[in-house]
């Protein structure tokens, strides 16, 4: 009699195997993701299979009802005590008896793929380096006197092909008393990021876990993390706090100053930024409601000055040519060290690698979100920040540099800038024949033109300009024609807008008149467009850069990253030159990738080999030693541009070219004031 | 024209190398032991080598004056600034012309092999797992921004061939001042114990070491270290201290016991080891005066019991059948866990194996110590205390047990029983006509009948018998008729001595009686005689059983170890039947074999993969669990023996055989009494 044939789908994985043998064996054999904890014992449920019945035309089979062995004993017991969904089988129970179709459902897949929201990103493949294992361990025999840890080795290493299991000394007084009250049954979380197999936990018995893995993206100013379920891939909880190493300095080189001008200052910033990290671990944990001690891994990813800060490394390196990293490769590392006291003793870190001195293991993380590497088109992926860090490239290569914007993106030195707050301008329009402006502000879904916008933000108020507000309004000027191409506004009179007036010997431009109320003034002043003008430069220039190191002109594809980067409009970002000329349809938001990479590497075990792959093979771009940077620099001074062609842009968005250059010393003046101010 | 012939000595390897190559570059094509921490840089003047000159007929060479080049600029800047000894030469500098012989002193060898006090004993080849490296790494470069412990890495895998170096993160910061104070030159502590090389310090420039090590023998009662220096192997300094644990509990049983009484109590006698094995380190390093933060490696014997409490680990287990260790295999693991602040915070710490519930570390570096794996003829190794270790084998098969041997050896549960100590007689002899004692105490070399004995124990008085001192009672006491095989003591008309006396229906003979001056009277009576029948009765049947094991009725030699071992005397031994019959002549005492072990798996790095080597291949004998034993321990019990011949004995000791037995229920009736008391 011939076999019975199983197929497994989705895999479509398909064999014949000798009557009697299991689900999970059959799987096993044919090498199919069919999950197990327990290890074929009917404890731990994760092998859960949905067989079908009837025919299977598609796979040419027909499969009786009695395809499979009934219930038995165990299976019976489980769905007895915890019940067995409708349709469910043990895989580890049923036999195959007949030609069968058994469906894996996506649960019961170790490396099931877990969706991410925008369709157009790579879906994570679930391969975690922390995962359960149940094992029995055979009894202490005098005849034979080996040690419980070595009998327990004996096990991982048959039932699971666990070999050179090492164990923290910490945990070898859990290990006899787990052993006897599990009545030498233990459930093993084991750690296996490519360095060895690692014990990091164990429990009497079957442990169901969850298991559970802290994703950080670590920012100069804010540090994020997503708390996520090691075996489904969900993110629990989400939670940002402030980067408490703003009392130190504002911005990295600030804090690489506090360094240097006081002892002791990098050890303060270090505690105070692992005293942050650990609570945003119990901040998450309690959010989704589960114990700290449940969170085995945690990925981190930020710059170099972070990245050597967290670690209790002195950055002032980092503060000075030729802005030498300590180190630059990936980092595993007892997750303790970073945030001691929140998670469980034994958790494991993974730090991203740097890509170099000024380009961190955050750009590494957005390299690995955005994967340009893999990208058949040429992409240009920027990361908007204080510091902007940009990729450029196909799959046959990367490059990457980062560029120093300045605080402008964010609101900071612009007169009428804030933080991205309820109560910030973040949208902008200005009318090309009236030139009257109109804008919402954040947390408002109208525009200050429509009825109720006034009751709407009657408590917020209208506060300021938020970074993608300064940009948007900036772009609009030059749209409308209050600015001209070297970005100089224009006068009243020149403009034909009652909003201009001067200050000095240069204009700004009113956009909302709050002082009736007891509010702001906001107005862009010639100031504020110099501002952003050297900010966007730098932003341009780095990518120019990257395109002549490349030996291109134009890019295929546009990614702004970064929470900031998400609210930039593209058509925007375009008028001002701050990102290539480009169709619009393929500039895209990619949030927050950094966060992102995080996540992919927090898991994906591969994931980890391929960025440290991606940021070996990077080609980097010092911007800081270029001279063609300076070059660019200068030439993307203009709006958008000096010189380059932007002609997708001149097809959506045709500019008026004023010249207000009256030749006098107006602009000279205002320079002279700002040096004294 | 024919390359150079160079020969080096004491290796005899010889060989042509082109004229101009460096000693240094010969001998390491040679395959000649030569070492070097600089790496031919000209700086650490490890490779020096004294060369000959003349003729060799031995070597069939003559060696012209001008056989090497002369002193260049380095060599004499070194000369000059640190001083070369006469006739030395840095082997890195001085370059082979003509033919030439090269001796390497001991010194300059890195597998240099350290003499032991005993001619008979293995000699140690230097091969420590913690060695110098001196690097010059390559200096940052923007355009190729790899971290500075990437090109550490690079230069230890070019020029040392270290490969995949782990770093603990603790280390980190300590690196980029390192390199940039030592001008892109550092030395570099590596550990590698078979696990990986791993970075345990480094220092700028070059750093001269010494570098030490710990090894230690952990006793139930004593904790003895010896400081060794880890290039030369030299012992700099040896010290101990009473194991605090003793406030816990005398014995290990009582320790058990306390850890299952007491809540807290394994953790509580975790925390005294561990603070002893600190200050036992800084007392070594204080009495070599160097600094505790030199020492980089730690090696630790001791039994089951004392290995589970110094890792942390409740010793319950072993208290009860089966005896199950938590671990048995060696341990490798950072030694600031064992020793908490006392030495390098990197330091390593390798902790032995355990051979068995009973078998301990201590038993294992027995075996390494005295190789009874390596012998020729059967060699059966005892090591005594409290509970004795007993190795029986020769190169085909070892085999193992322990034997609770119980502390009447060391003097307690003996009526006039002391610790080893001053004023304790330690020697003893009873003349076999008129049945007079004369003894000897620790302290005092003249026999207490020799003139000025009175005057020399003035301040210690003789207070008490140590374990030796009864050994040889017992068996002076058989050897001159005083005792019967049965081990009955004759009364004073039985045997015509009125030194004995009775006590209730047994008798006592009196040793010394110090009454008269304040003192103790020192007596044996029929109780001691009982407890040390015990003892010596459980050693023989431990050692009988492997012989019956290996089936064997004699040994060919017999070694006792321990630092009691280290006083017994042979003879008396035999005469007792604490170990089997053999010719005196091959019965050694071996010293603290176990701490020898220790410093053994402390200097060379395969001593630590051959115990463990040995422990697997041992064969385990559990005596409790052994019917045999118990017979063989009754039949024991008789003075030598009630059975087993006694031929060798014989031949230089006949004994008298009286017979005391009185068939009344004299004995019965003083075992009745003790049980009451």
């Amino acid at each position: 009699m011939t076999d019975p044939l199983v197929i497994f789908t989705p895999s479509g994985k398909r064999g014949r195997v000798p009557a009697g043998t299991s689900v999970l064996a059959a799987a096993r054999k044919l090498g199919v993701d069919l999950d197990s904890v327990c290890g074929g014992r009917g404890i731990c449920s994760k092998c859960q299979v949905s067989p079908g019945f009837g025919e299977f035309s598609k796979h040419g089979v027909s499969v009786a009802e009695d395809a499979l062995t009934g219930w038995n004993e165990v299976e019976a017991r489980y769905d007895r005590v915890r019940g067995l969904k409708e349709g469910r089988r043990l895989g580890c129970q049923a036999c195959i008896v007949k030609d069968v179709v058994i469906d894996v459902p996506p649960e019961s897949q170790v490396h099931k793929q877990v969706i991410r929201k925008s369709a157009d990103t790579r879906a994570i493949e679930m391969d975690p380096a922390t995962r359960l294992y149940l094992v029995e361990v055979e009894e202490p025999d005098m005849h034979a006197p080996t040690g419980d840890l070595e009998r327990l080795k004996v096990s991982l290493e048959k039932s699971w092909e666990i070999k050179g299991l090492q164990i923290d000394p910490d945990l070898l007084p859990q290990l006899q008393p787990a052993l006897r009250k599990g009545n030498w049954q233990v459930t093993c979380a084991v750690h296996d990021a490519g360095h060895g197999p690692r014990l990091l936990s164990l429990w009497p018995g079957f442990h169901e876990g969850p298991l559970h893995g802290l994703a950080i993206d670590l920012g100069s100013t804010t540090i994020a993390a997503h708390l996520c379920d090691l075996e489904s891939g969900a993110v629990l909880a989400s939670s940002g706090v402030m980067n408490p190493q703003i009392r130190f300095g504002e911005d990295l080189m600030s804090r690489v100053s506090y360094a240097m001008m006081n002892p002791g200052g990098a050890a303060e910033m270090t505690a105070a930024v692992r005293a942050a990290l650990a609570d945003l671990a119990r901040a998450c944990a309690a959010e989704a409601s589960v114990e700290p001690a449940s969170i085995f891994e945690v990925t981190l990813v930020c710059n170099p000055v972070m990245h050597h800060l967290a670690l209790g490394i002195d950055p002032v390196e980092l503060g000075q040519a030729p802005f030498a990293l300590a180190m630059s490769d990936a980092l595993d590392l007892p997750a303790a060290t970073l945030l001691p006291g929140a998670i469980h003793p034994q958790a494991r870190a993974f730090v991203l690698p740097c890509i170099a001195g000024h380009v961190g293991a955050d750009a590494a993380a957005v390299a690995l979100s955005e994967a340009p590497h893999r990208s058949d088109d040429l992409a240009l992926v920027v990361d908007v920040g204080t510091n902007a860090e940009i990729l450029l490239g196909d799959k046959r290569r990367v490059l990457a540099c980062s560029s120093p914007t300045g605080p402008a993106f964010e609101g900071a030195q612009i007169s009428s800038g804030q933080r991205a707050a309820p109560g910030a301008i973040e949208r902008i329009e200005i009318d090309p024949e009236t030139r009257e402006p109109r804008f919402k502000v954040i947390g408002c879904e109208l525009w200050n033109t429509e009825e109720g916008f006034d009751l709407a933000t009657a408590t917020t108020g209208v506060t300021g300009i938020c970074g993608s507000g300064i940009i948007e309004a900036v772009a609009e000027m030059r749209m409308a024609g209050l600015l001209d191409r070297s970005g100089l506004i224009g006068s009243a009179e020149a403009t034909g807008s009652p909003r201009i007036t001067p200050q000095g010997r240069t204009y700004e431009y009113l956009i909302h008149d709050g002082t009736a109320e007891g509010g702001p003034r906001i107005t862009v002043t010639q100031g504020d467009i110099r501002a952003i003008q050297l900010a966007k430069s730098a932003l341009y220039a780095g990518a120019r850069l990257l395109m002549d190191e490349l030996g291109v002109d134009t890019v295929d594809r546009i990614v702004l990253a970064g929470a900031f980067g998400a609210h930039i409009s593209p058509k925007h970002a375009m008028v001002l030159g701050m990102i290539p000329d480009a169709p619009l349809g393929k500039v895209a938001s990619a949030g927050n990738a950094a966060g992102t990479g995080a996540r992919i590497a927090l898991l994906n075990r591969a994931a980890r080999a391929e960025v440290q792959q991606i940021v070996r093979e990077i080609t980097k771009v010092e911007t800081a030693i270029e001279p063609r940077f300076q070059e660019h620099f200068v030439a993307a001074n203009g709006i958008p541009h000096a010189s380059d062609p932007f002609p997708e842009l001149g097809r959506i968005a045709p500019l008026p070219e004023p010249s207000f250059n009256t030749g006098g010393g107006g602009e000279a003046g205002a320079r002279r004031r700002r040096r004294r101010g």
